[in-house]
Parts: C-alpha cells; sequence; structure tokens
C-alpha cells in the first residue's frame, strides 16, 4: 500500500505559518522526515494562504530534497495547474469529483498533464450515503477520467468514508464500496485515516484499526502520518498478515531500528 | 464476536500450581477477573496434570462463582466426559478433529449432551496447508458432528493459522478459509491468536491485527485473554467499525470507565 504523507498541509498551524514566511528549512524537514519514516508520496496543501503561488513555492522547495513524487492538493484548478507546470515527475493529483464546477477545471489539467489522479465519489448532490450511489459516481468518475488520458492504474477512487459516531454503519457501508469499486472498475482506491472516528475519544486507535480493515478489502493507499510510530507499526504487522512483506523483512528491520510501537 | 477466556490454562505455570494445591481462591479469582473484562466463556485446560480429576474440580470451583458457560478443553474423551457430567448449562466441547481417536471418543459425547463443540481442521495426515484442504476437512467435520445432534448454529470451526514466519502465506490463507467456511456450510468460526505470530518480535501487536482481520471476516469467537487491555481495545474499536456496537455505546462506556489502552 502507498504511503501518502500528509502533514505538508496548510491547515496545519505550522506549516501555515511556514507558508507565509517561506520557511524553507521548516518545509524541507517536514519533507524529508516524512520520507524517511516511510512516504511513498507527499501530499502539498496550501489552502489556507496565497493558495496559487504558494504552490508553486512548495512543490519547487519540496522536491529541492527529496525524490518522491508529490500530490497536489486543491479544489483549486488554477492552484493544480500551477503546481503541475513546476513539478518534476508525474504527479498526483488529489482531486477530482463529479461536481461540474472541478470537472471543467481540472479535466484538462488531467488530459494535458501525465499523472494519477485522486477522484472523491461527490457529485453536485453532495456525499452519497449508500453504497451503490457511491459505486455510481466512482463508474461515472471512472469514465471520465479514461476519456482524458488516465489509465485505470493511475485512478485513485476514495469512496469518502463518514463518521461512525453519526451513523455506525458508515465504516461497514465504506468496506464494502472498497471492495466493489476495485471489483466492479479495476481501478485502485485510497482513503484518508481521520473522518471515521470523528467527534469520539482516542480516535487513533479507531483509526488505526480502520487502516487495517482497509487493508485487508485491497486498499491501494492512504493519506496519512507516517510519522506516528504506532500506525505505522500497524501498517508493518498488517502487511505482513497479508503476505505483502516477504519473509517478514520489513517488520524485522523495523523492530532491529527500535521502530515498532506495541 | 464471543470471547473465551483462556487464562485457565494448565500449562501456564501458576495455573497449573492452583491446580496441584486444589487453590479455589487463585481459580474463581481469574474466573471473575476474565468475566468482568469481557469474556463471554472460560476455557479450562487441566492437560498439564491429573488430567480427569482436576477437569471436575476446576468445573466445579469455576461455576461456583460465574455463570458464563465453560469451554471444556482437552483432546481426552474421558476428560470431557467428566466435564460434562458436573457442567451447569449448556458447555463447549473445546476440541474434536477428524483425526480417528478422537472422533471415536468424543462423537458419542457430542450426541449425548446438549453442547456447542469446536471442531479443528486437522486429520490423521495431520494440519492442512492448503485453503481447499481445509475446507474440505471442515465439510467432513459439519457433516459428522451433525449426524451427532449438533446445530449448525453450534458449529465452531477453527482453520488453523499457522506462523506467518513459517510461511508468509499463513495468515493469508486462515482469512481465505474462514471467509470459505461459512459461505459453504453456514457454521460459525474460531481463533486463538497467538499461534500467527509464532518466533516473531512484538507479538501482541500482530495478533490484534490479526484479530481486527478476522473480526471484518465475520469469524464468530477467539480464545484470548480478555485482560489485556489492549487487545480489548482493538476488539472494541473494530466491533465499532464493523456496526456491531449501536449507538458506539460498549466503546464509549469503556472510555469513560478509563478502559481504551492507546
Amino acid at each position: 500500500m502507498l504511503i501518502i504523507g500528509e502533514k505538508l498541509n496548510s491547515t496545519i498551524p505550522s506549516v501555515r505559518k511556514a507558508l507565509e514566511e517561506k520557511d524553507v528549512k521548516f518545509v524541507q524537514e517536514m519533507a524529508v522526515k516524512q520520507c524517511e519514516a516511510g512516504a511513498d508520496y507527499l501530499d502539498v496543501n496550501t489552502a489556507m494562504g496565497d493558495e496559487v503561488q504558494d504552490m508553486e513555492w512548495i512543490v519547487r522547495t519540496v522536491q529541492e530534497v527529496v525524490d518522491v513524487p508529490l500530490c497536489i492538493d486543491s479544489t483549486d484548478a488554477e492552484t493544480i495547474e500551477r503546481g503541475l507546470k513546476v513539478h518534476k515527475g508525474k504527479a498526483m493529483i488529489n482531486s477530482i469529483t463529479m461536481e461540474k464546477y472541478r470537472l471543467e477545471g481540472i479535466l484538462p489539467l488531467i488530459r494535458d498533464n501525465d499523472c494519477s489522479v485522486v477522484a472523491l465519489t461527490v457529485d453536485d448532490q453532495g456525499i452519497p450515503t449508500t453504497v451503490e450511489e457511491r459505486l455510481c459516481i466512482a463508474g461515472e468518475l471512472v469514465e471520465v477520467i479514461q476519456q482524458n488520458n488516465v489509465a485505470l492504474d493511475d485512478i485513485y477512487i476514495d469512496p469518502l468514508v463518514l463518521p461512525v459516531a453519526v451513523k455506525t454503519d458508515n465504516a461497514l457501508k465504506f468496506f464494502q464500496s472498497l471492495d466493489e469499486i476495485k471489483e466492479r472498475y479495476q481501478v485502485k482506491t485510497i482513503s484518508g485515516l481521520s473522518n471515521v472516528s470523528h467527534s469520539l475519544p482516542k480516535r487513533k486507535v479507531i483509526n488505526r484499526y480502520f487502516l487495517a480493515i482497509c487493508m485487508s478489502m485491497g486498499m491501494d493507499a492512504a493519506i496519512m502520518d507516517p510519522m506516528d510510530a504506532k500506525i505505522m507499526t500497524g501498517v508493518l504487522a498488517t502487511n505482513l498478515l497479508l503476505n505483502q512483506d516477504r519473509v517478514c523483512q520489513e517488520y524485522l528491520t523495523a523492530y532491529r531500528k527500535d521502530l515498532l510501537e506495541d
């Protein structure tokens, strides 16, 4: 499973401050630390500042020190375009939806750039509540994204988990959606980890087991904090159980480096 | 999911000592503590001592203080018979296999007593390595147990997980077996938690995520330590995610009692 580091997000106050001050050291250190902790991609989000300018700056600044591709995280087409323009290598766009304004802005960017795409199952009616509605929007997304030159392998659908505290079958519906989307459309799946536990205590415990179950459903990528030792231990243990860790090597290496946190 | 407390097992030195000394206080306290921690059944095993006599004694001793049914854990028919004789209410037998000597001894007991039965997918050729062999033995077990007056609902098949350190697809094969056994035979499934992590470091981490994935596969019962706060926290979080905790009540109650361990 791909780990997409979530820590360079302008909704985090320290990151917002670093963007305002163009603090190269802070941003580069955060990038390096996430990669050292196991990130395969780094998400970059600048929505809370001068979004377009900051995106160009952060993409350049981060790529000076790390080799992983970036996940250009914005709802704004101009911001994504600016990020893509300066990005070296194949970026990931995060995200497109079936909302008309986002489709119109972002589809041309997808068509004209070699990139992978995160697509959320939302349309102008909002976030669906049933599995079938999610599958339906996922199907529309896959069709329109494919028509714009993106291979199935480069499409990551996020069926959007809603909090279990709002309705106790929300996670279960999400798991069913993950399973069905892979089966029906042969695309990849992705999720963030924190929505599911919203407004409950000890959220990180819930997030960890949520991720383990998603992984057992074959989820391909998670947007998460790779510097959280407990969740990374969970990922290593789950990979081991799912036969994704040849000769237990990654688990044992992490143990020898004292990285496993009980 | 049913939680079967595993702590009254004569392979644990303190329990073995308590059995030798007929230490009523030790045994009863261990029984009460497991029930308070959430056990639905208590496993009792006396294999390391005077097995038949000790089984009678422990069943009587435990049932003086707790109301949960016991899981009479032995490979020896006479021991199981003695346990059943003194057990109040409907016991669980742990376990039968397709091995000839166990079938001959234990089937008459199943036929003549109202009980539920744990059945392991082993025959005279040993523990199978493939999913299909497990399914085949499971089918034979279900047939022979049903012929001896046990309802499908009272049959718990354990497809016997082997350590991932021996072969990295062992857990995955087990998960597939769990899924297929429920689908094909409409019986219940069960497992212990510790075999999977044998000879690896930080075993309890692996065991916890193993249980979460088993639960997501619909496993009906686990033989485990209910006094381990971290694994019980995992069970509560996983139940929440699988819509097995109405209005998040059990999770929130455990939080308020300060029982959730991160």
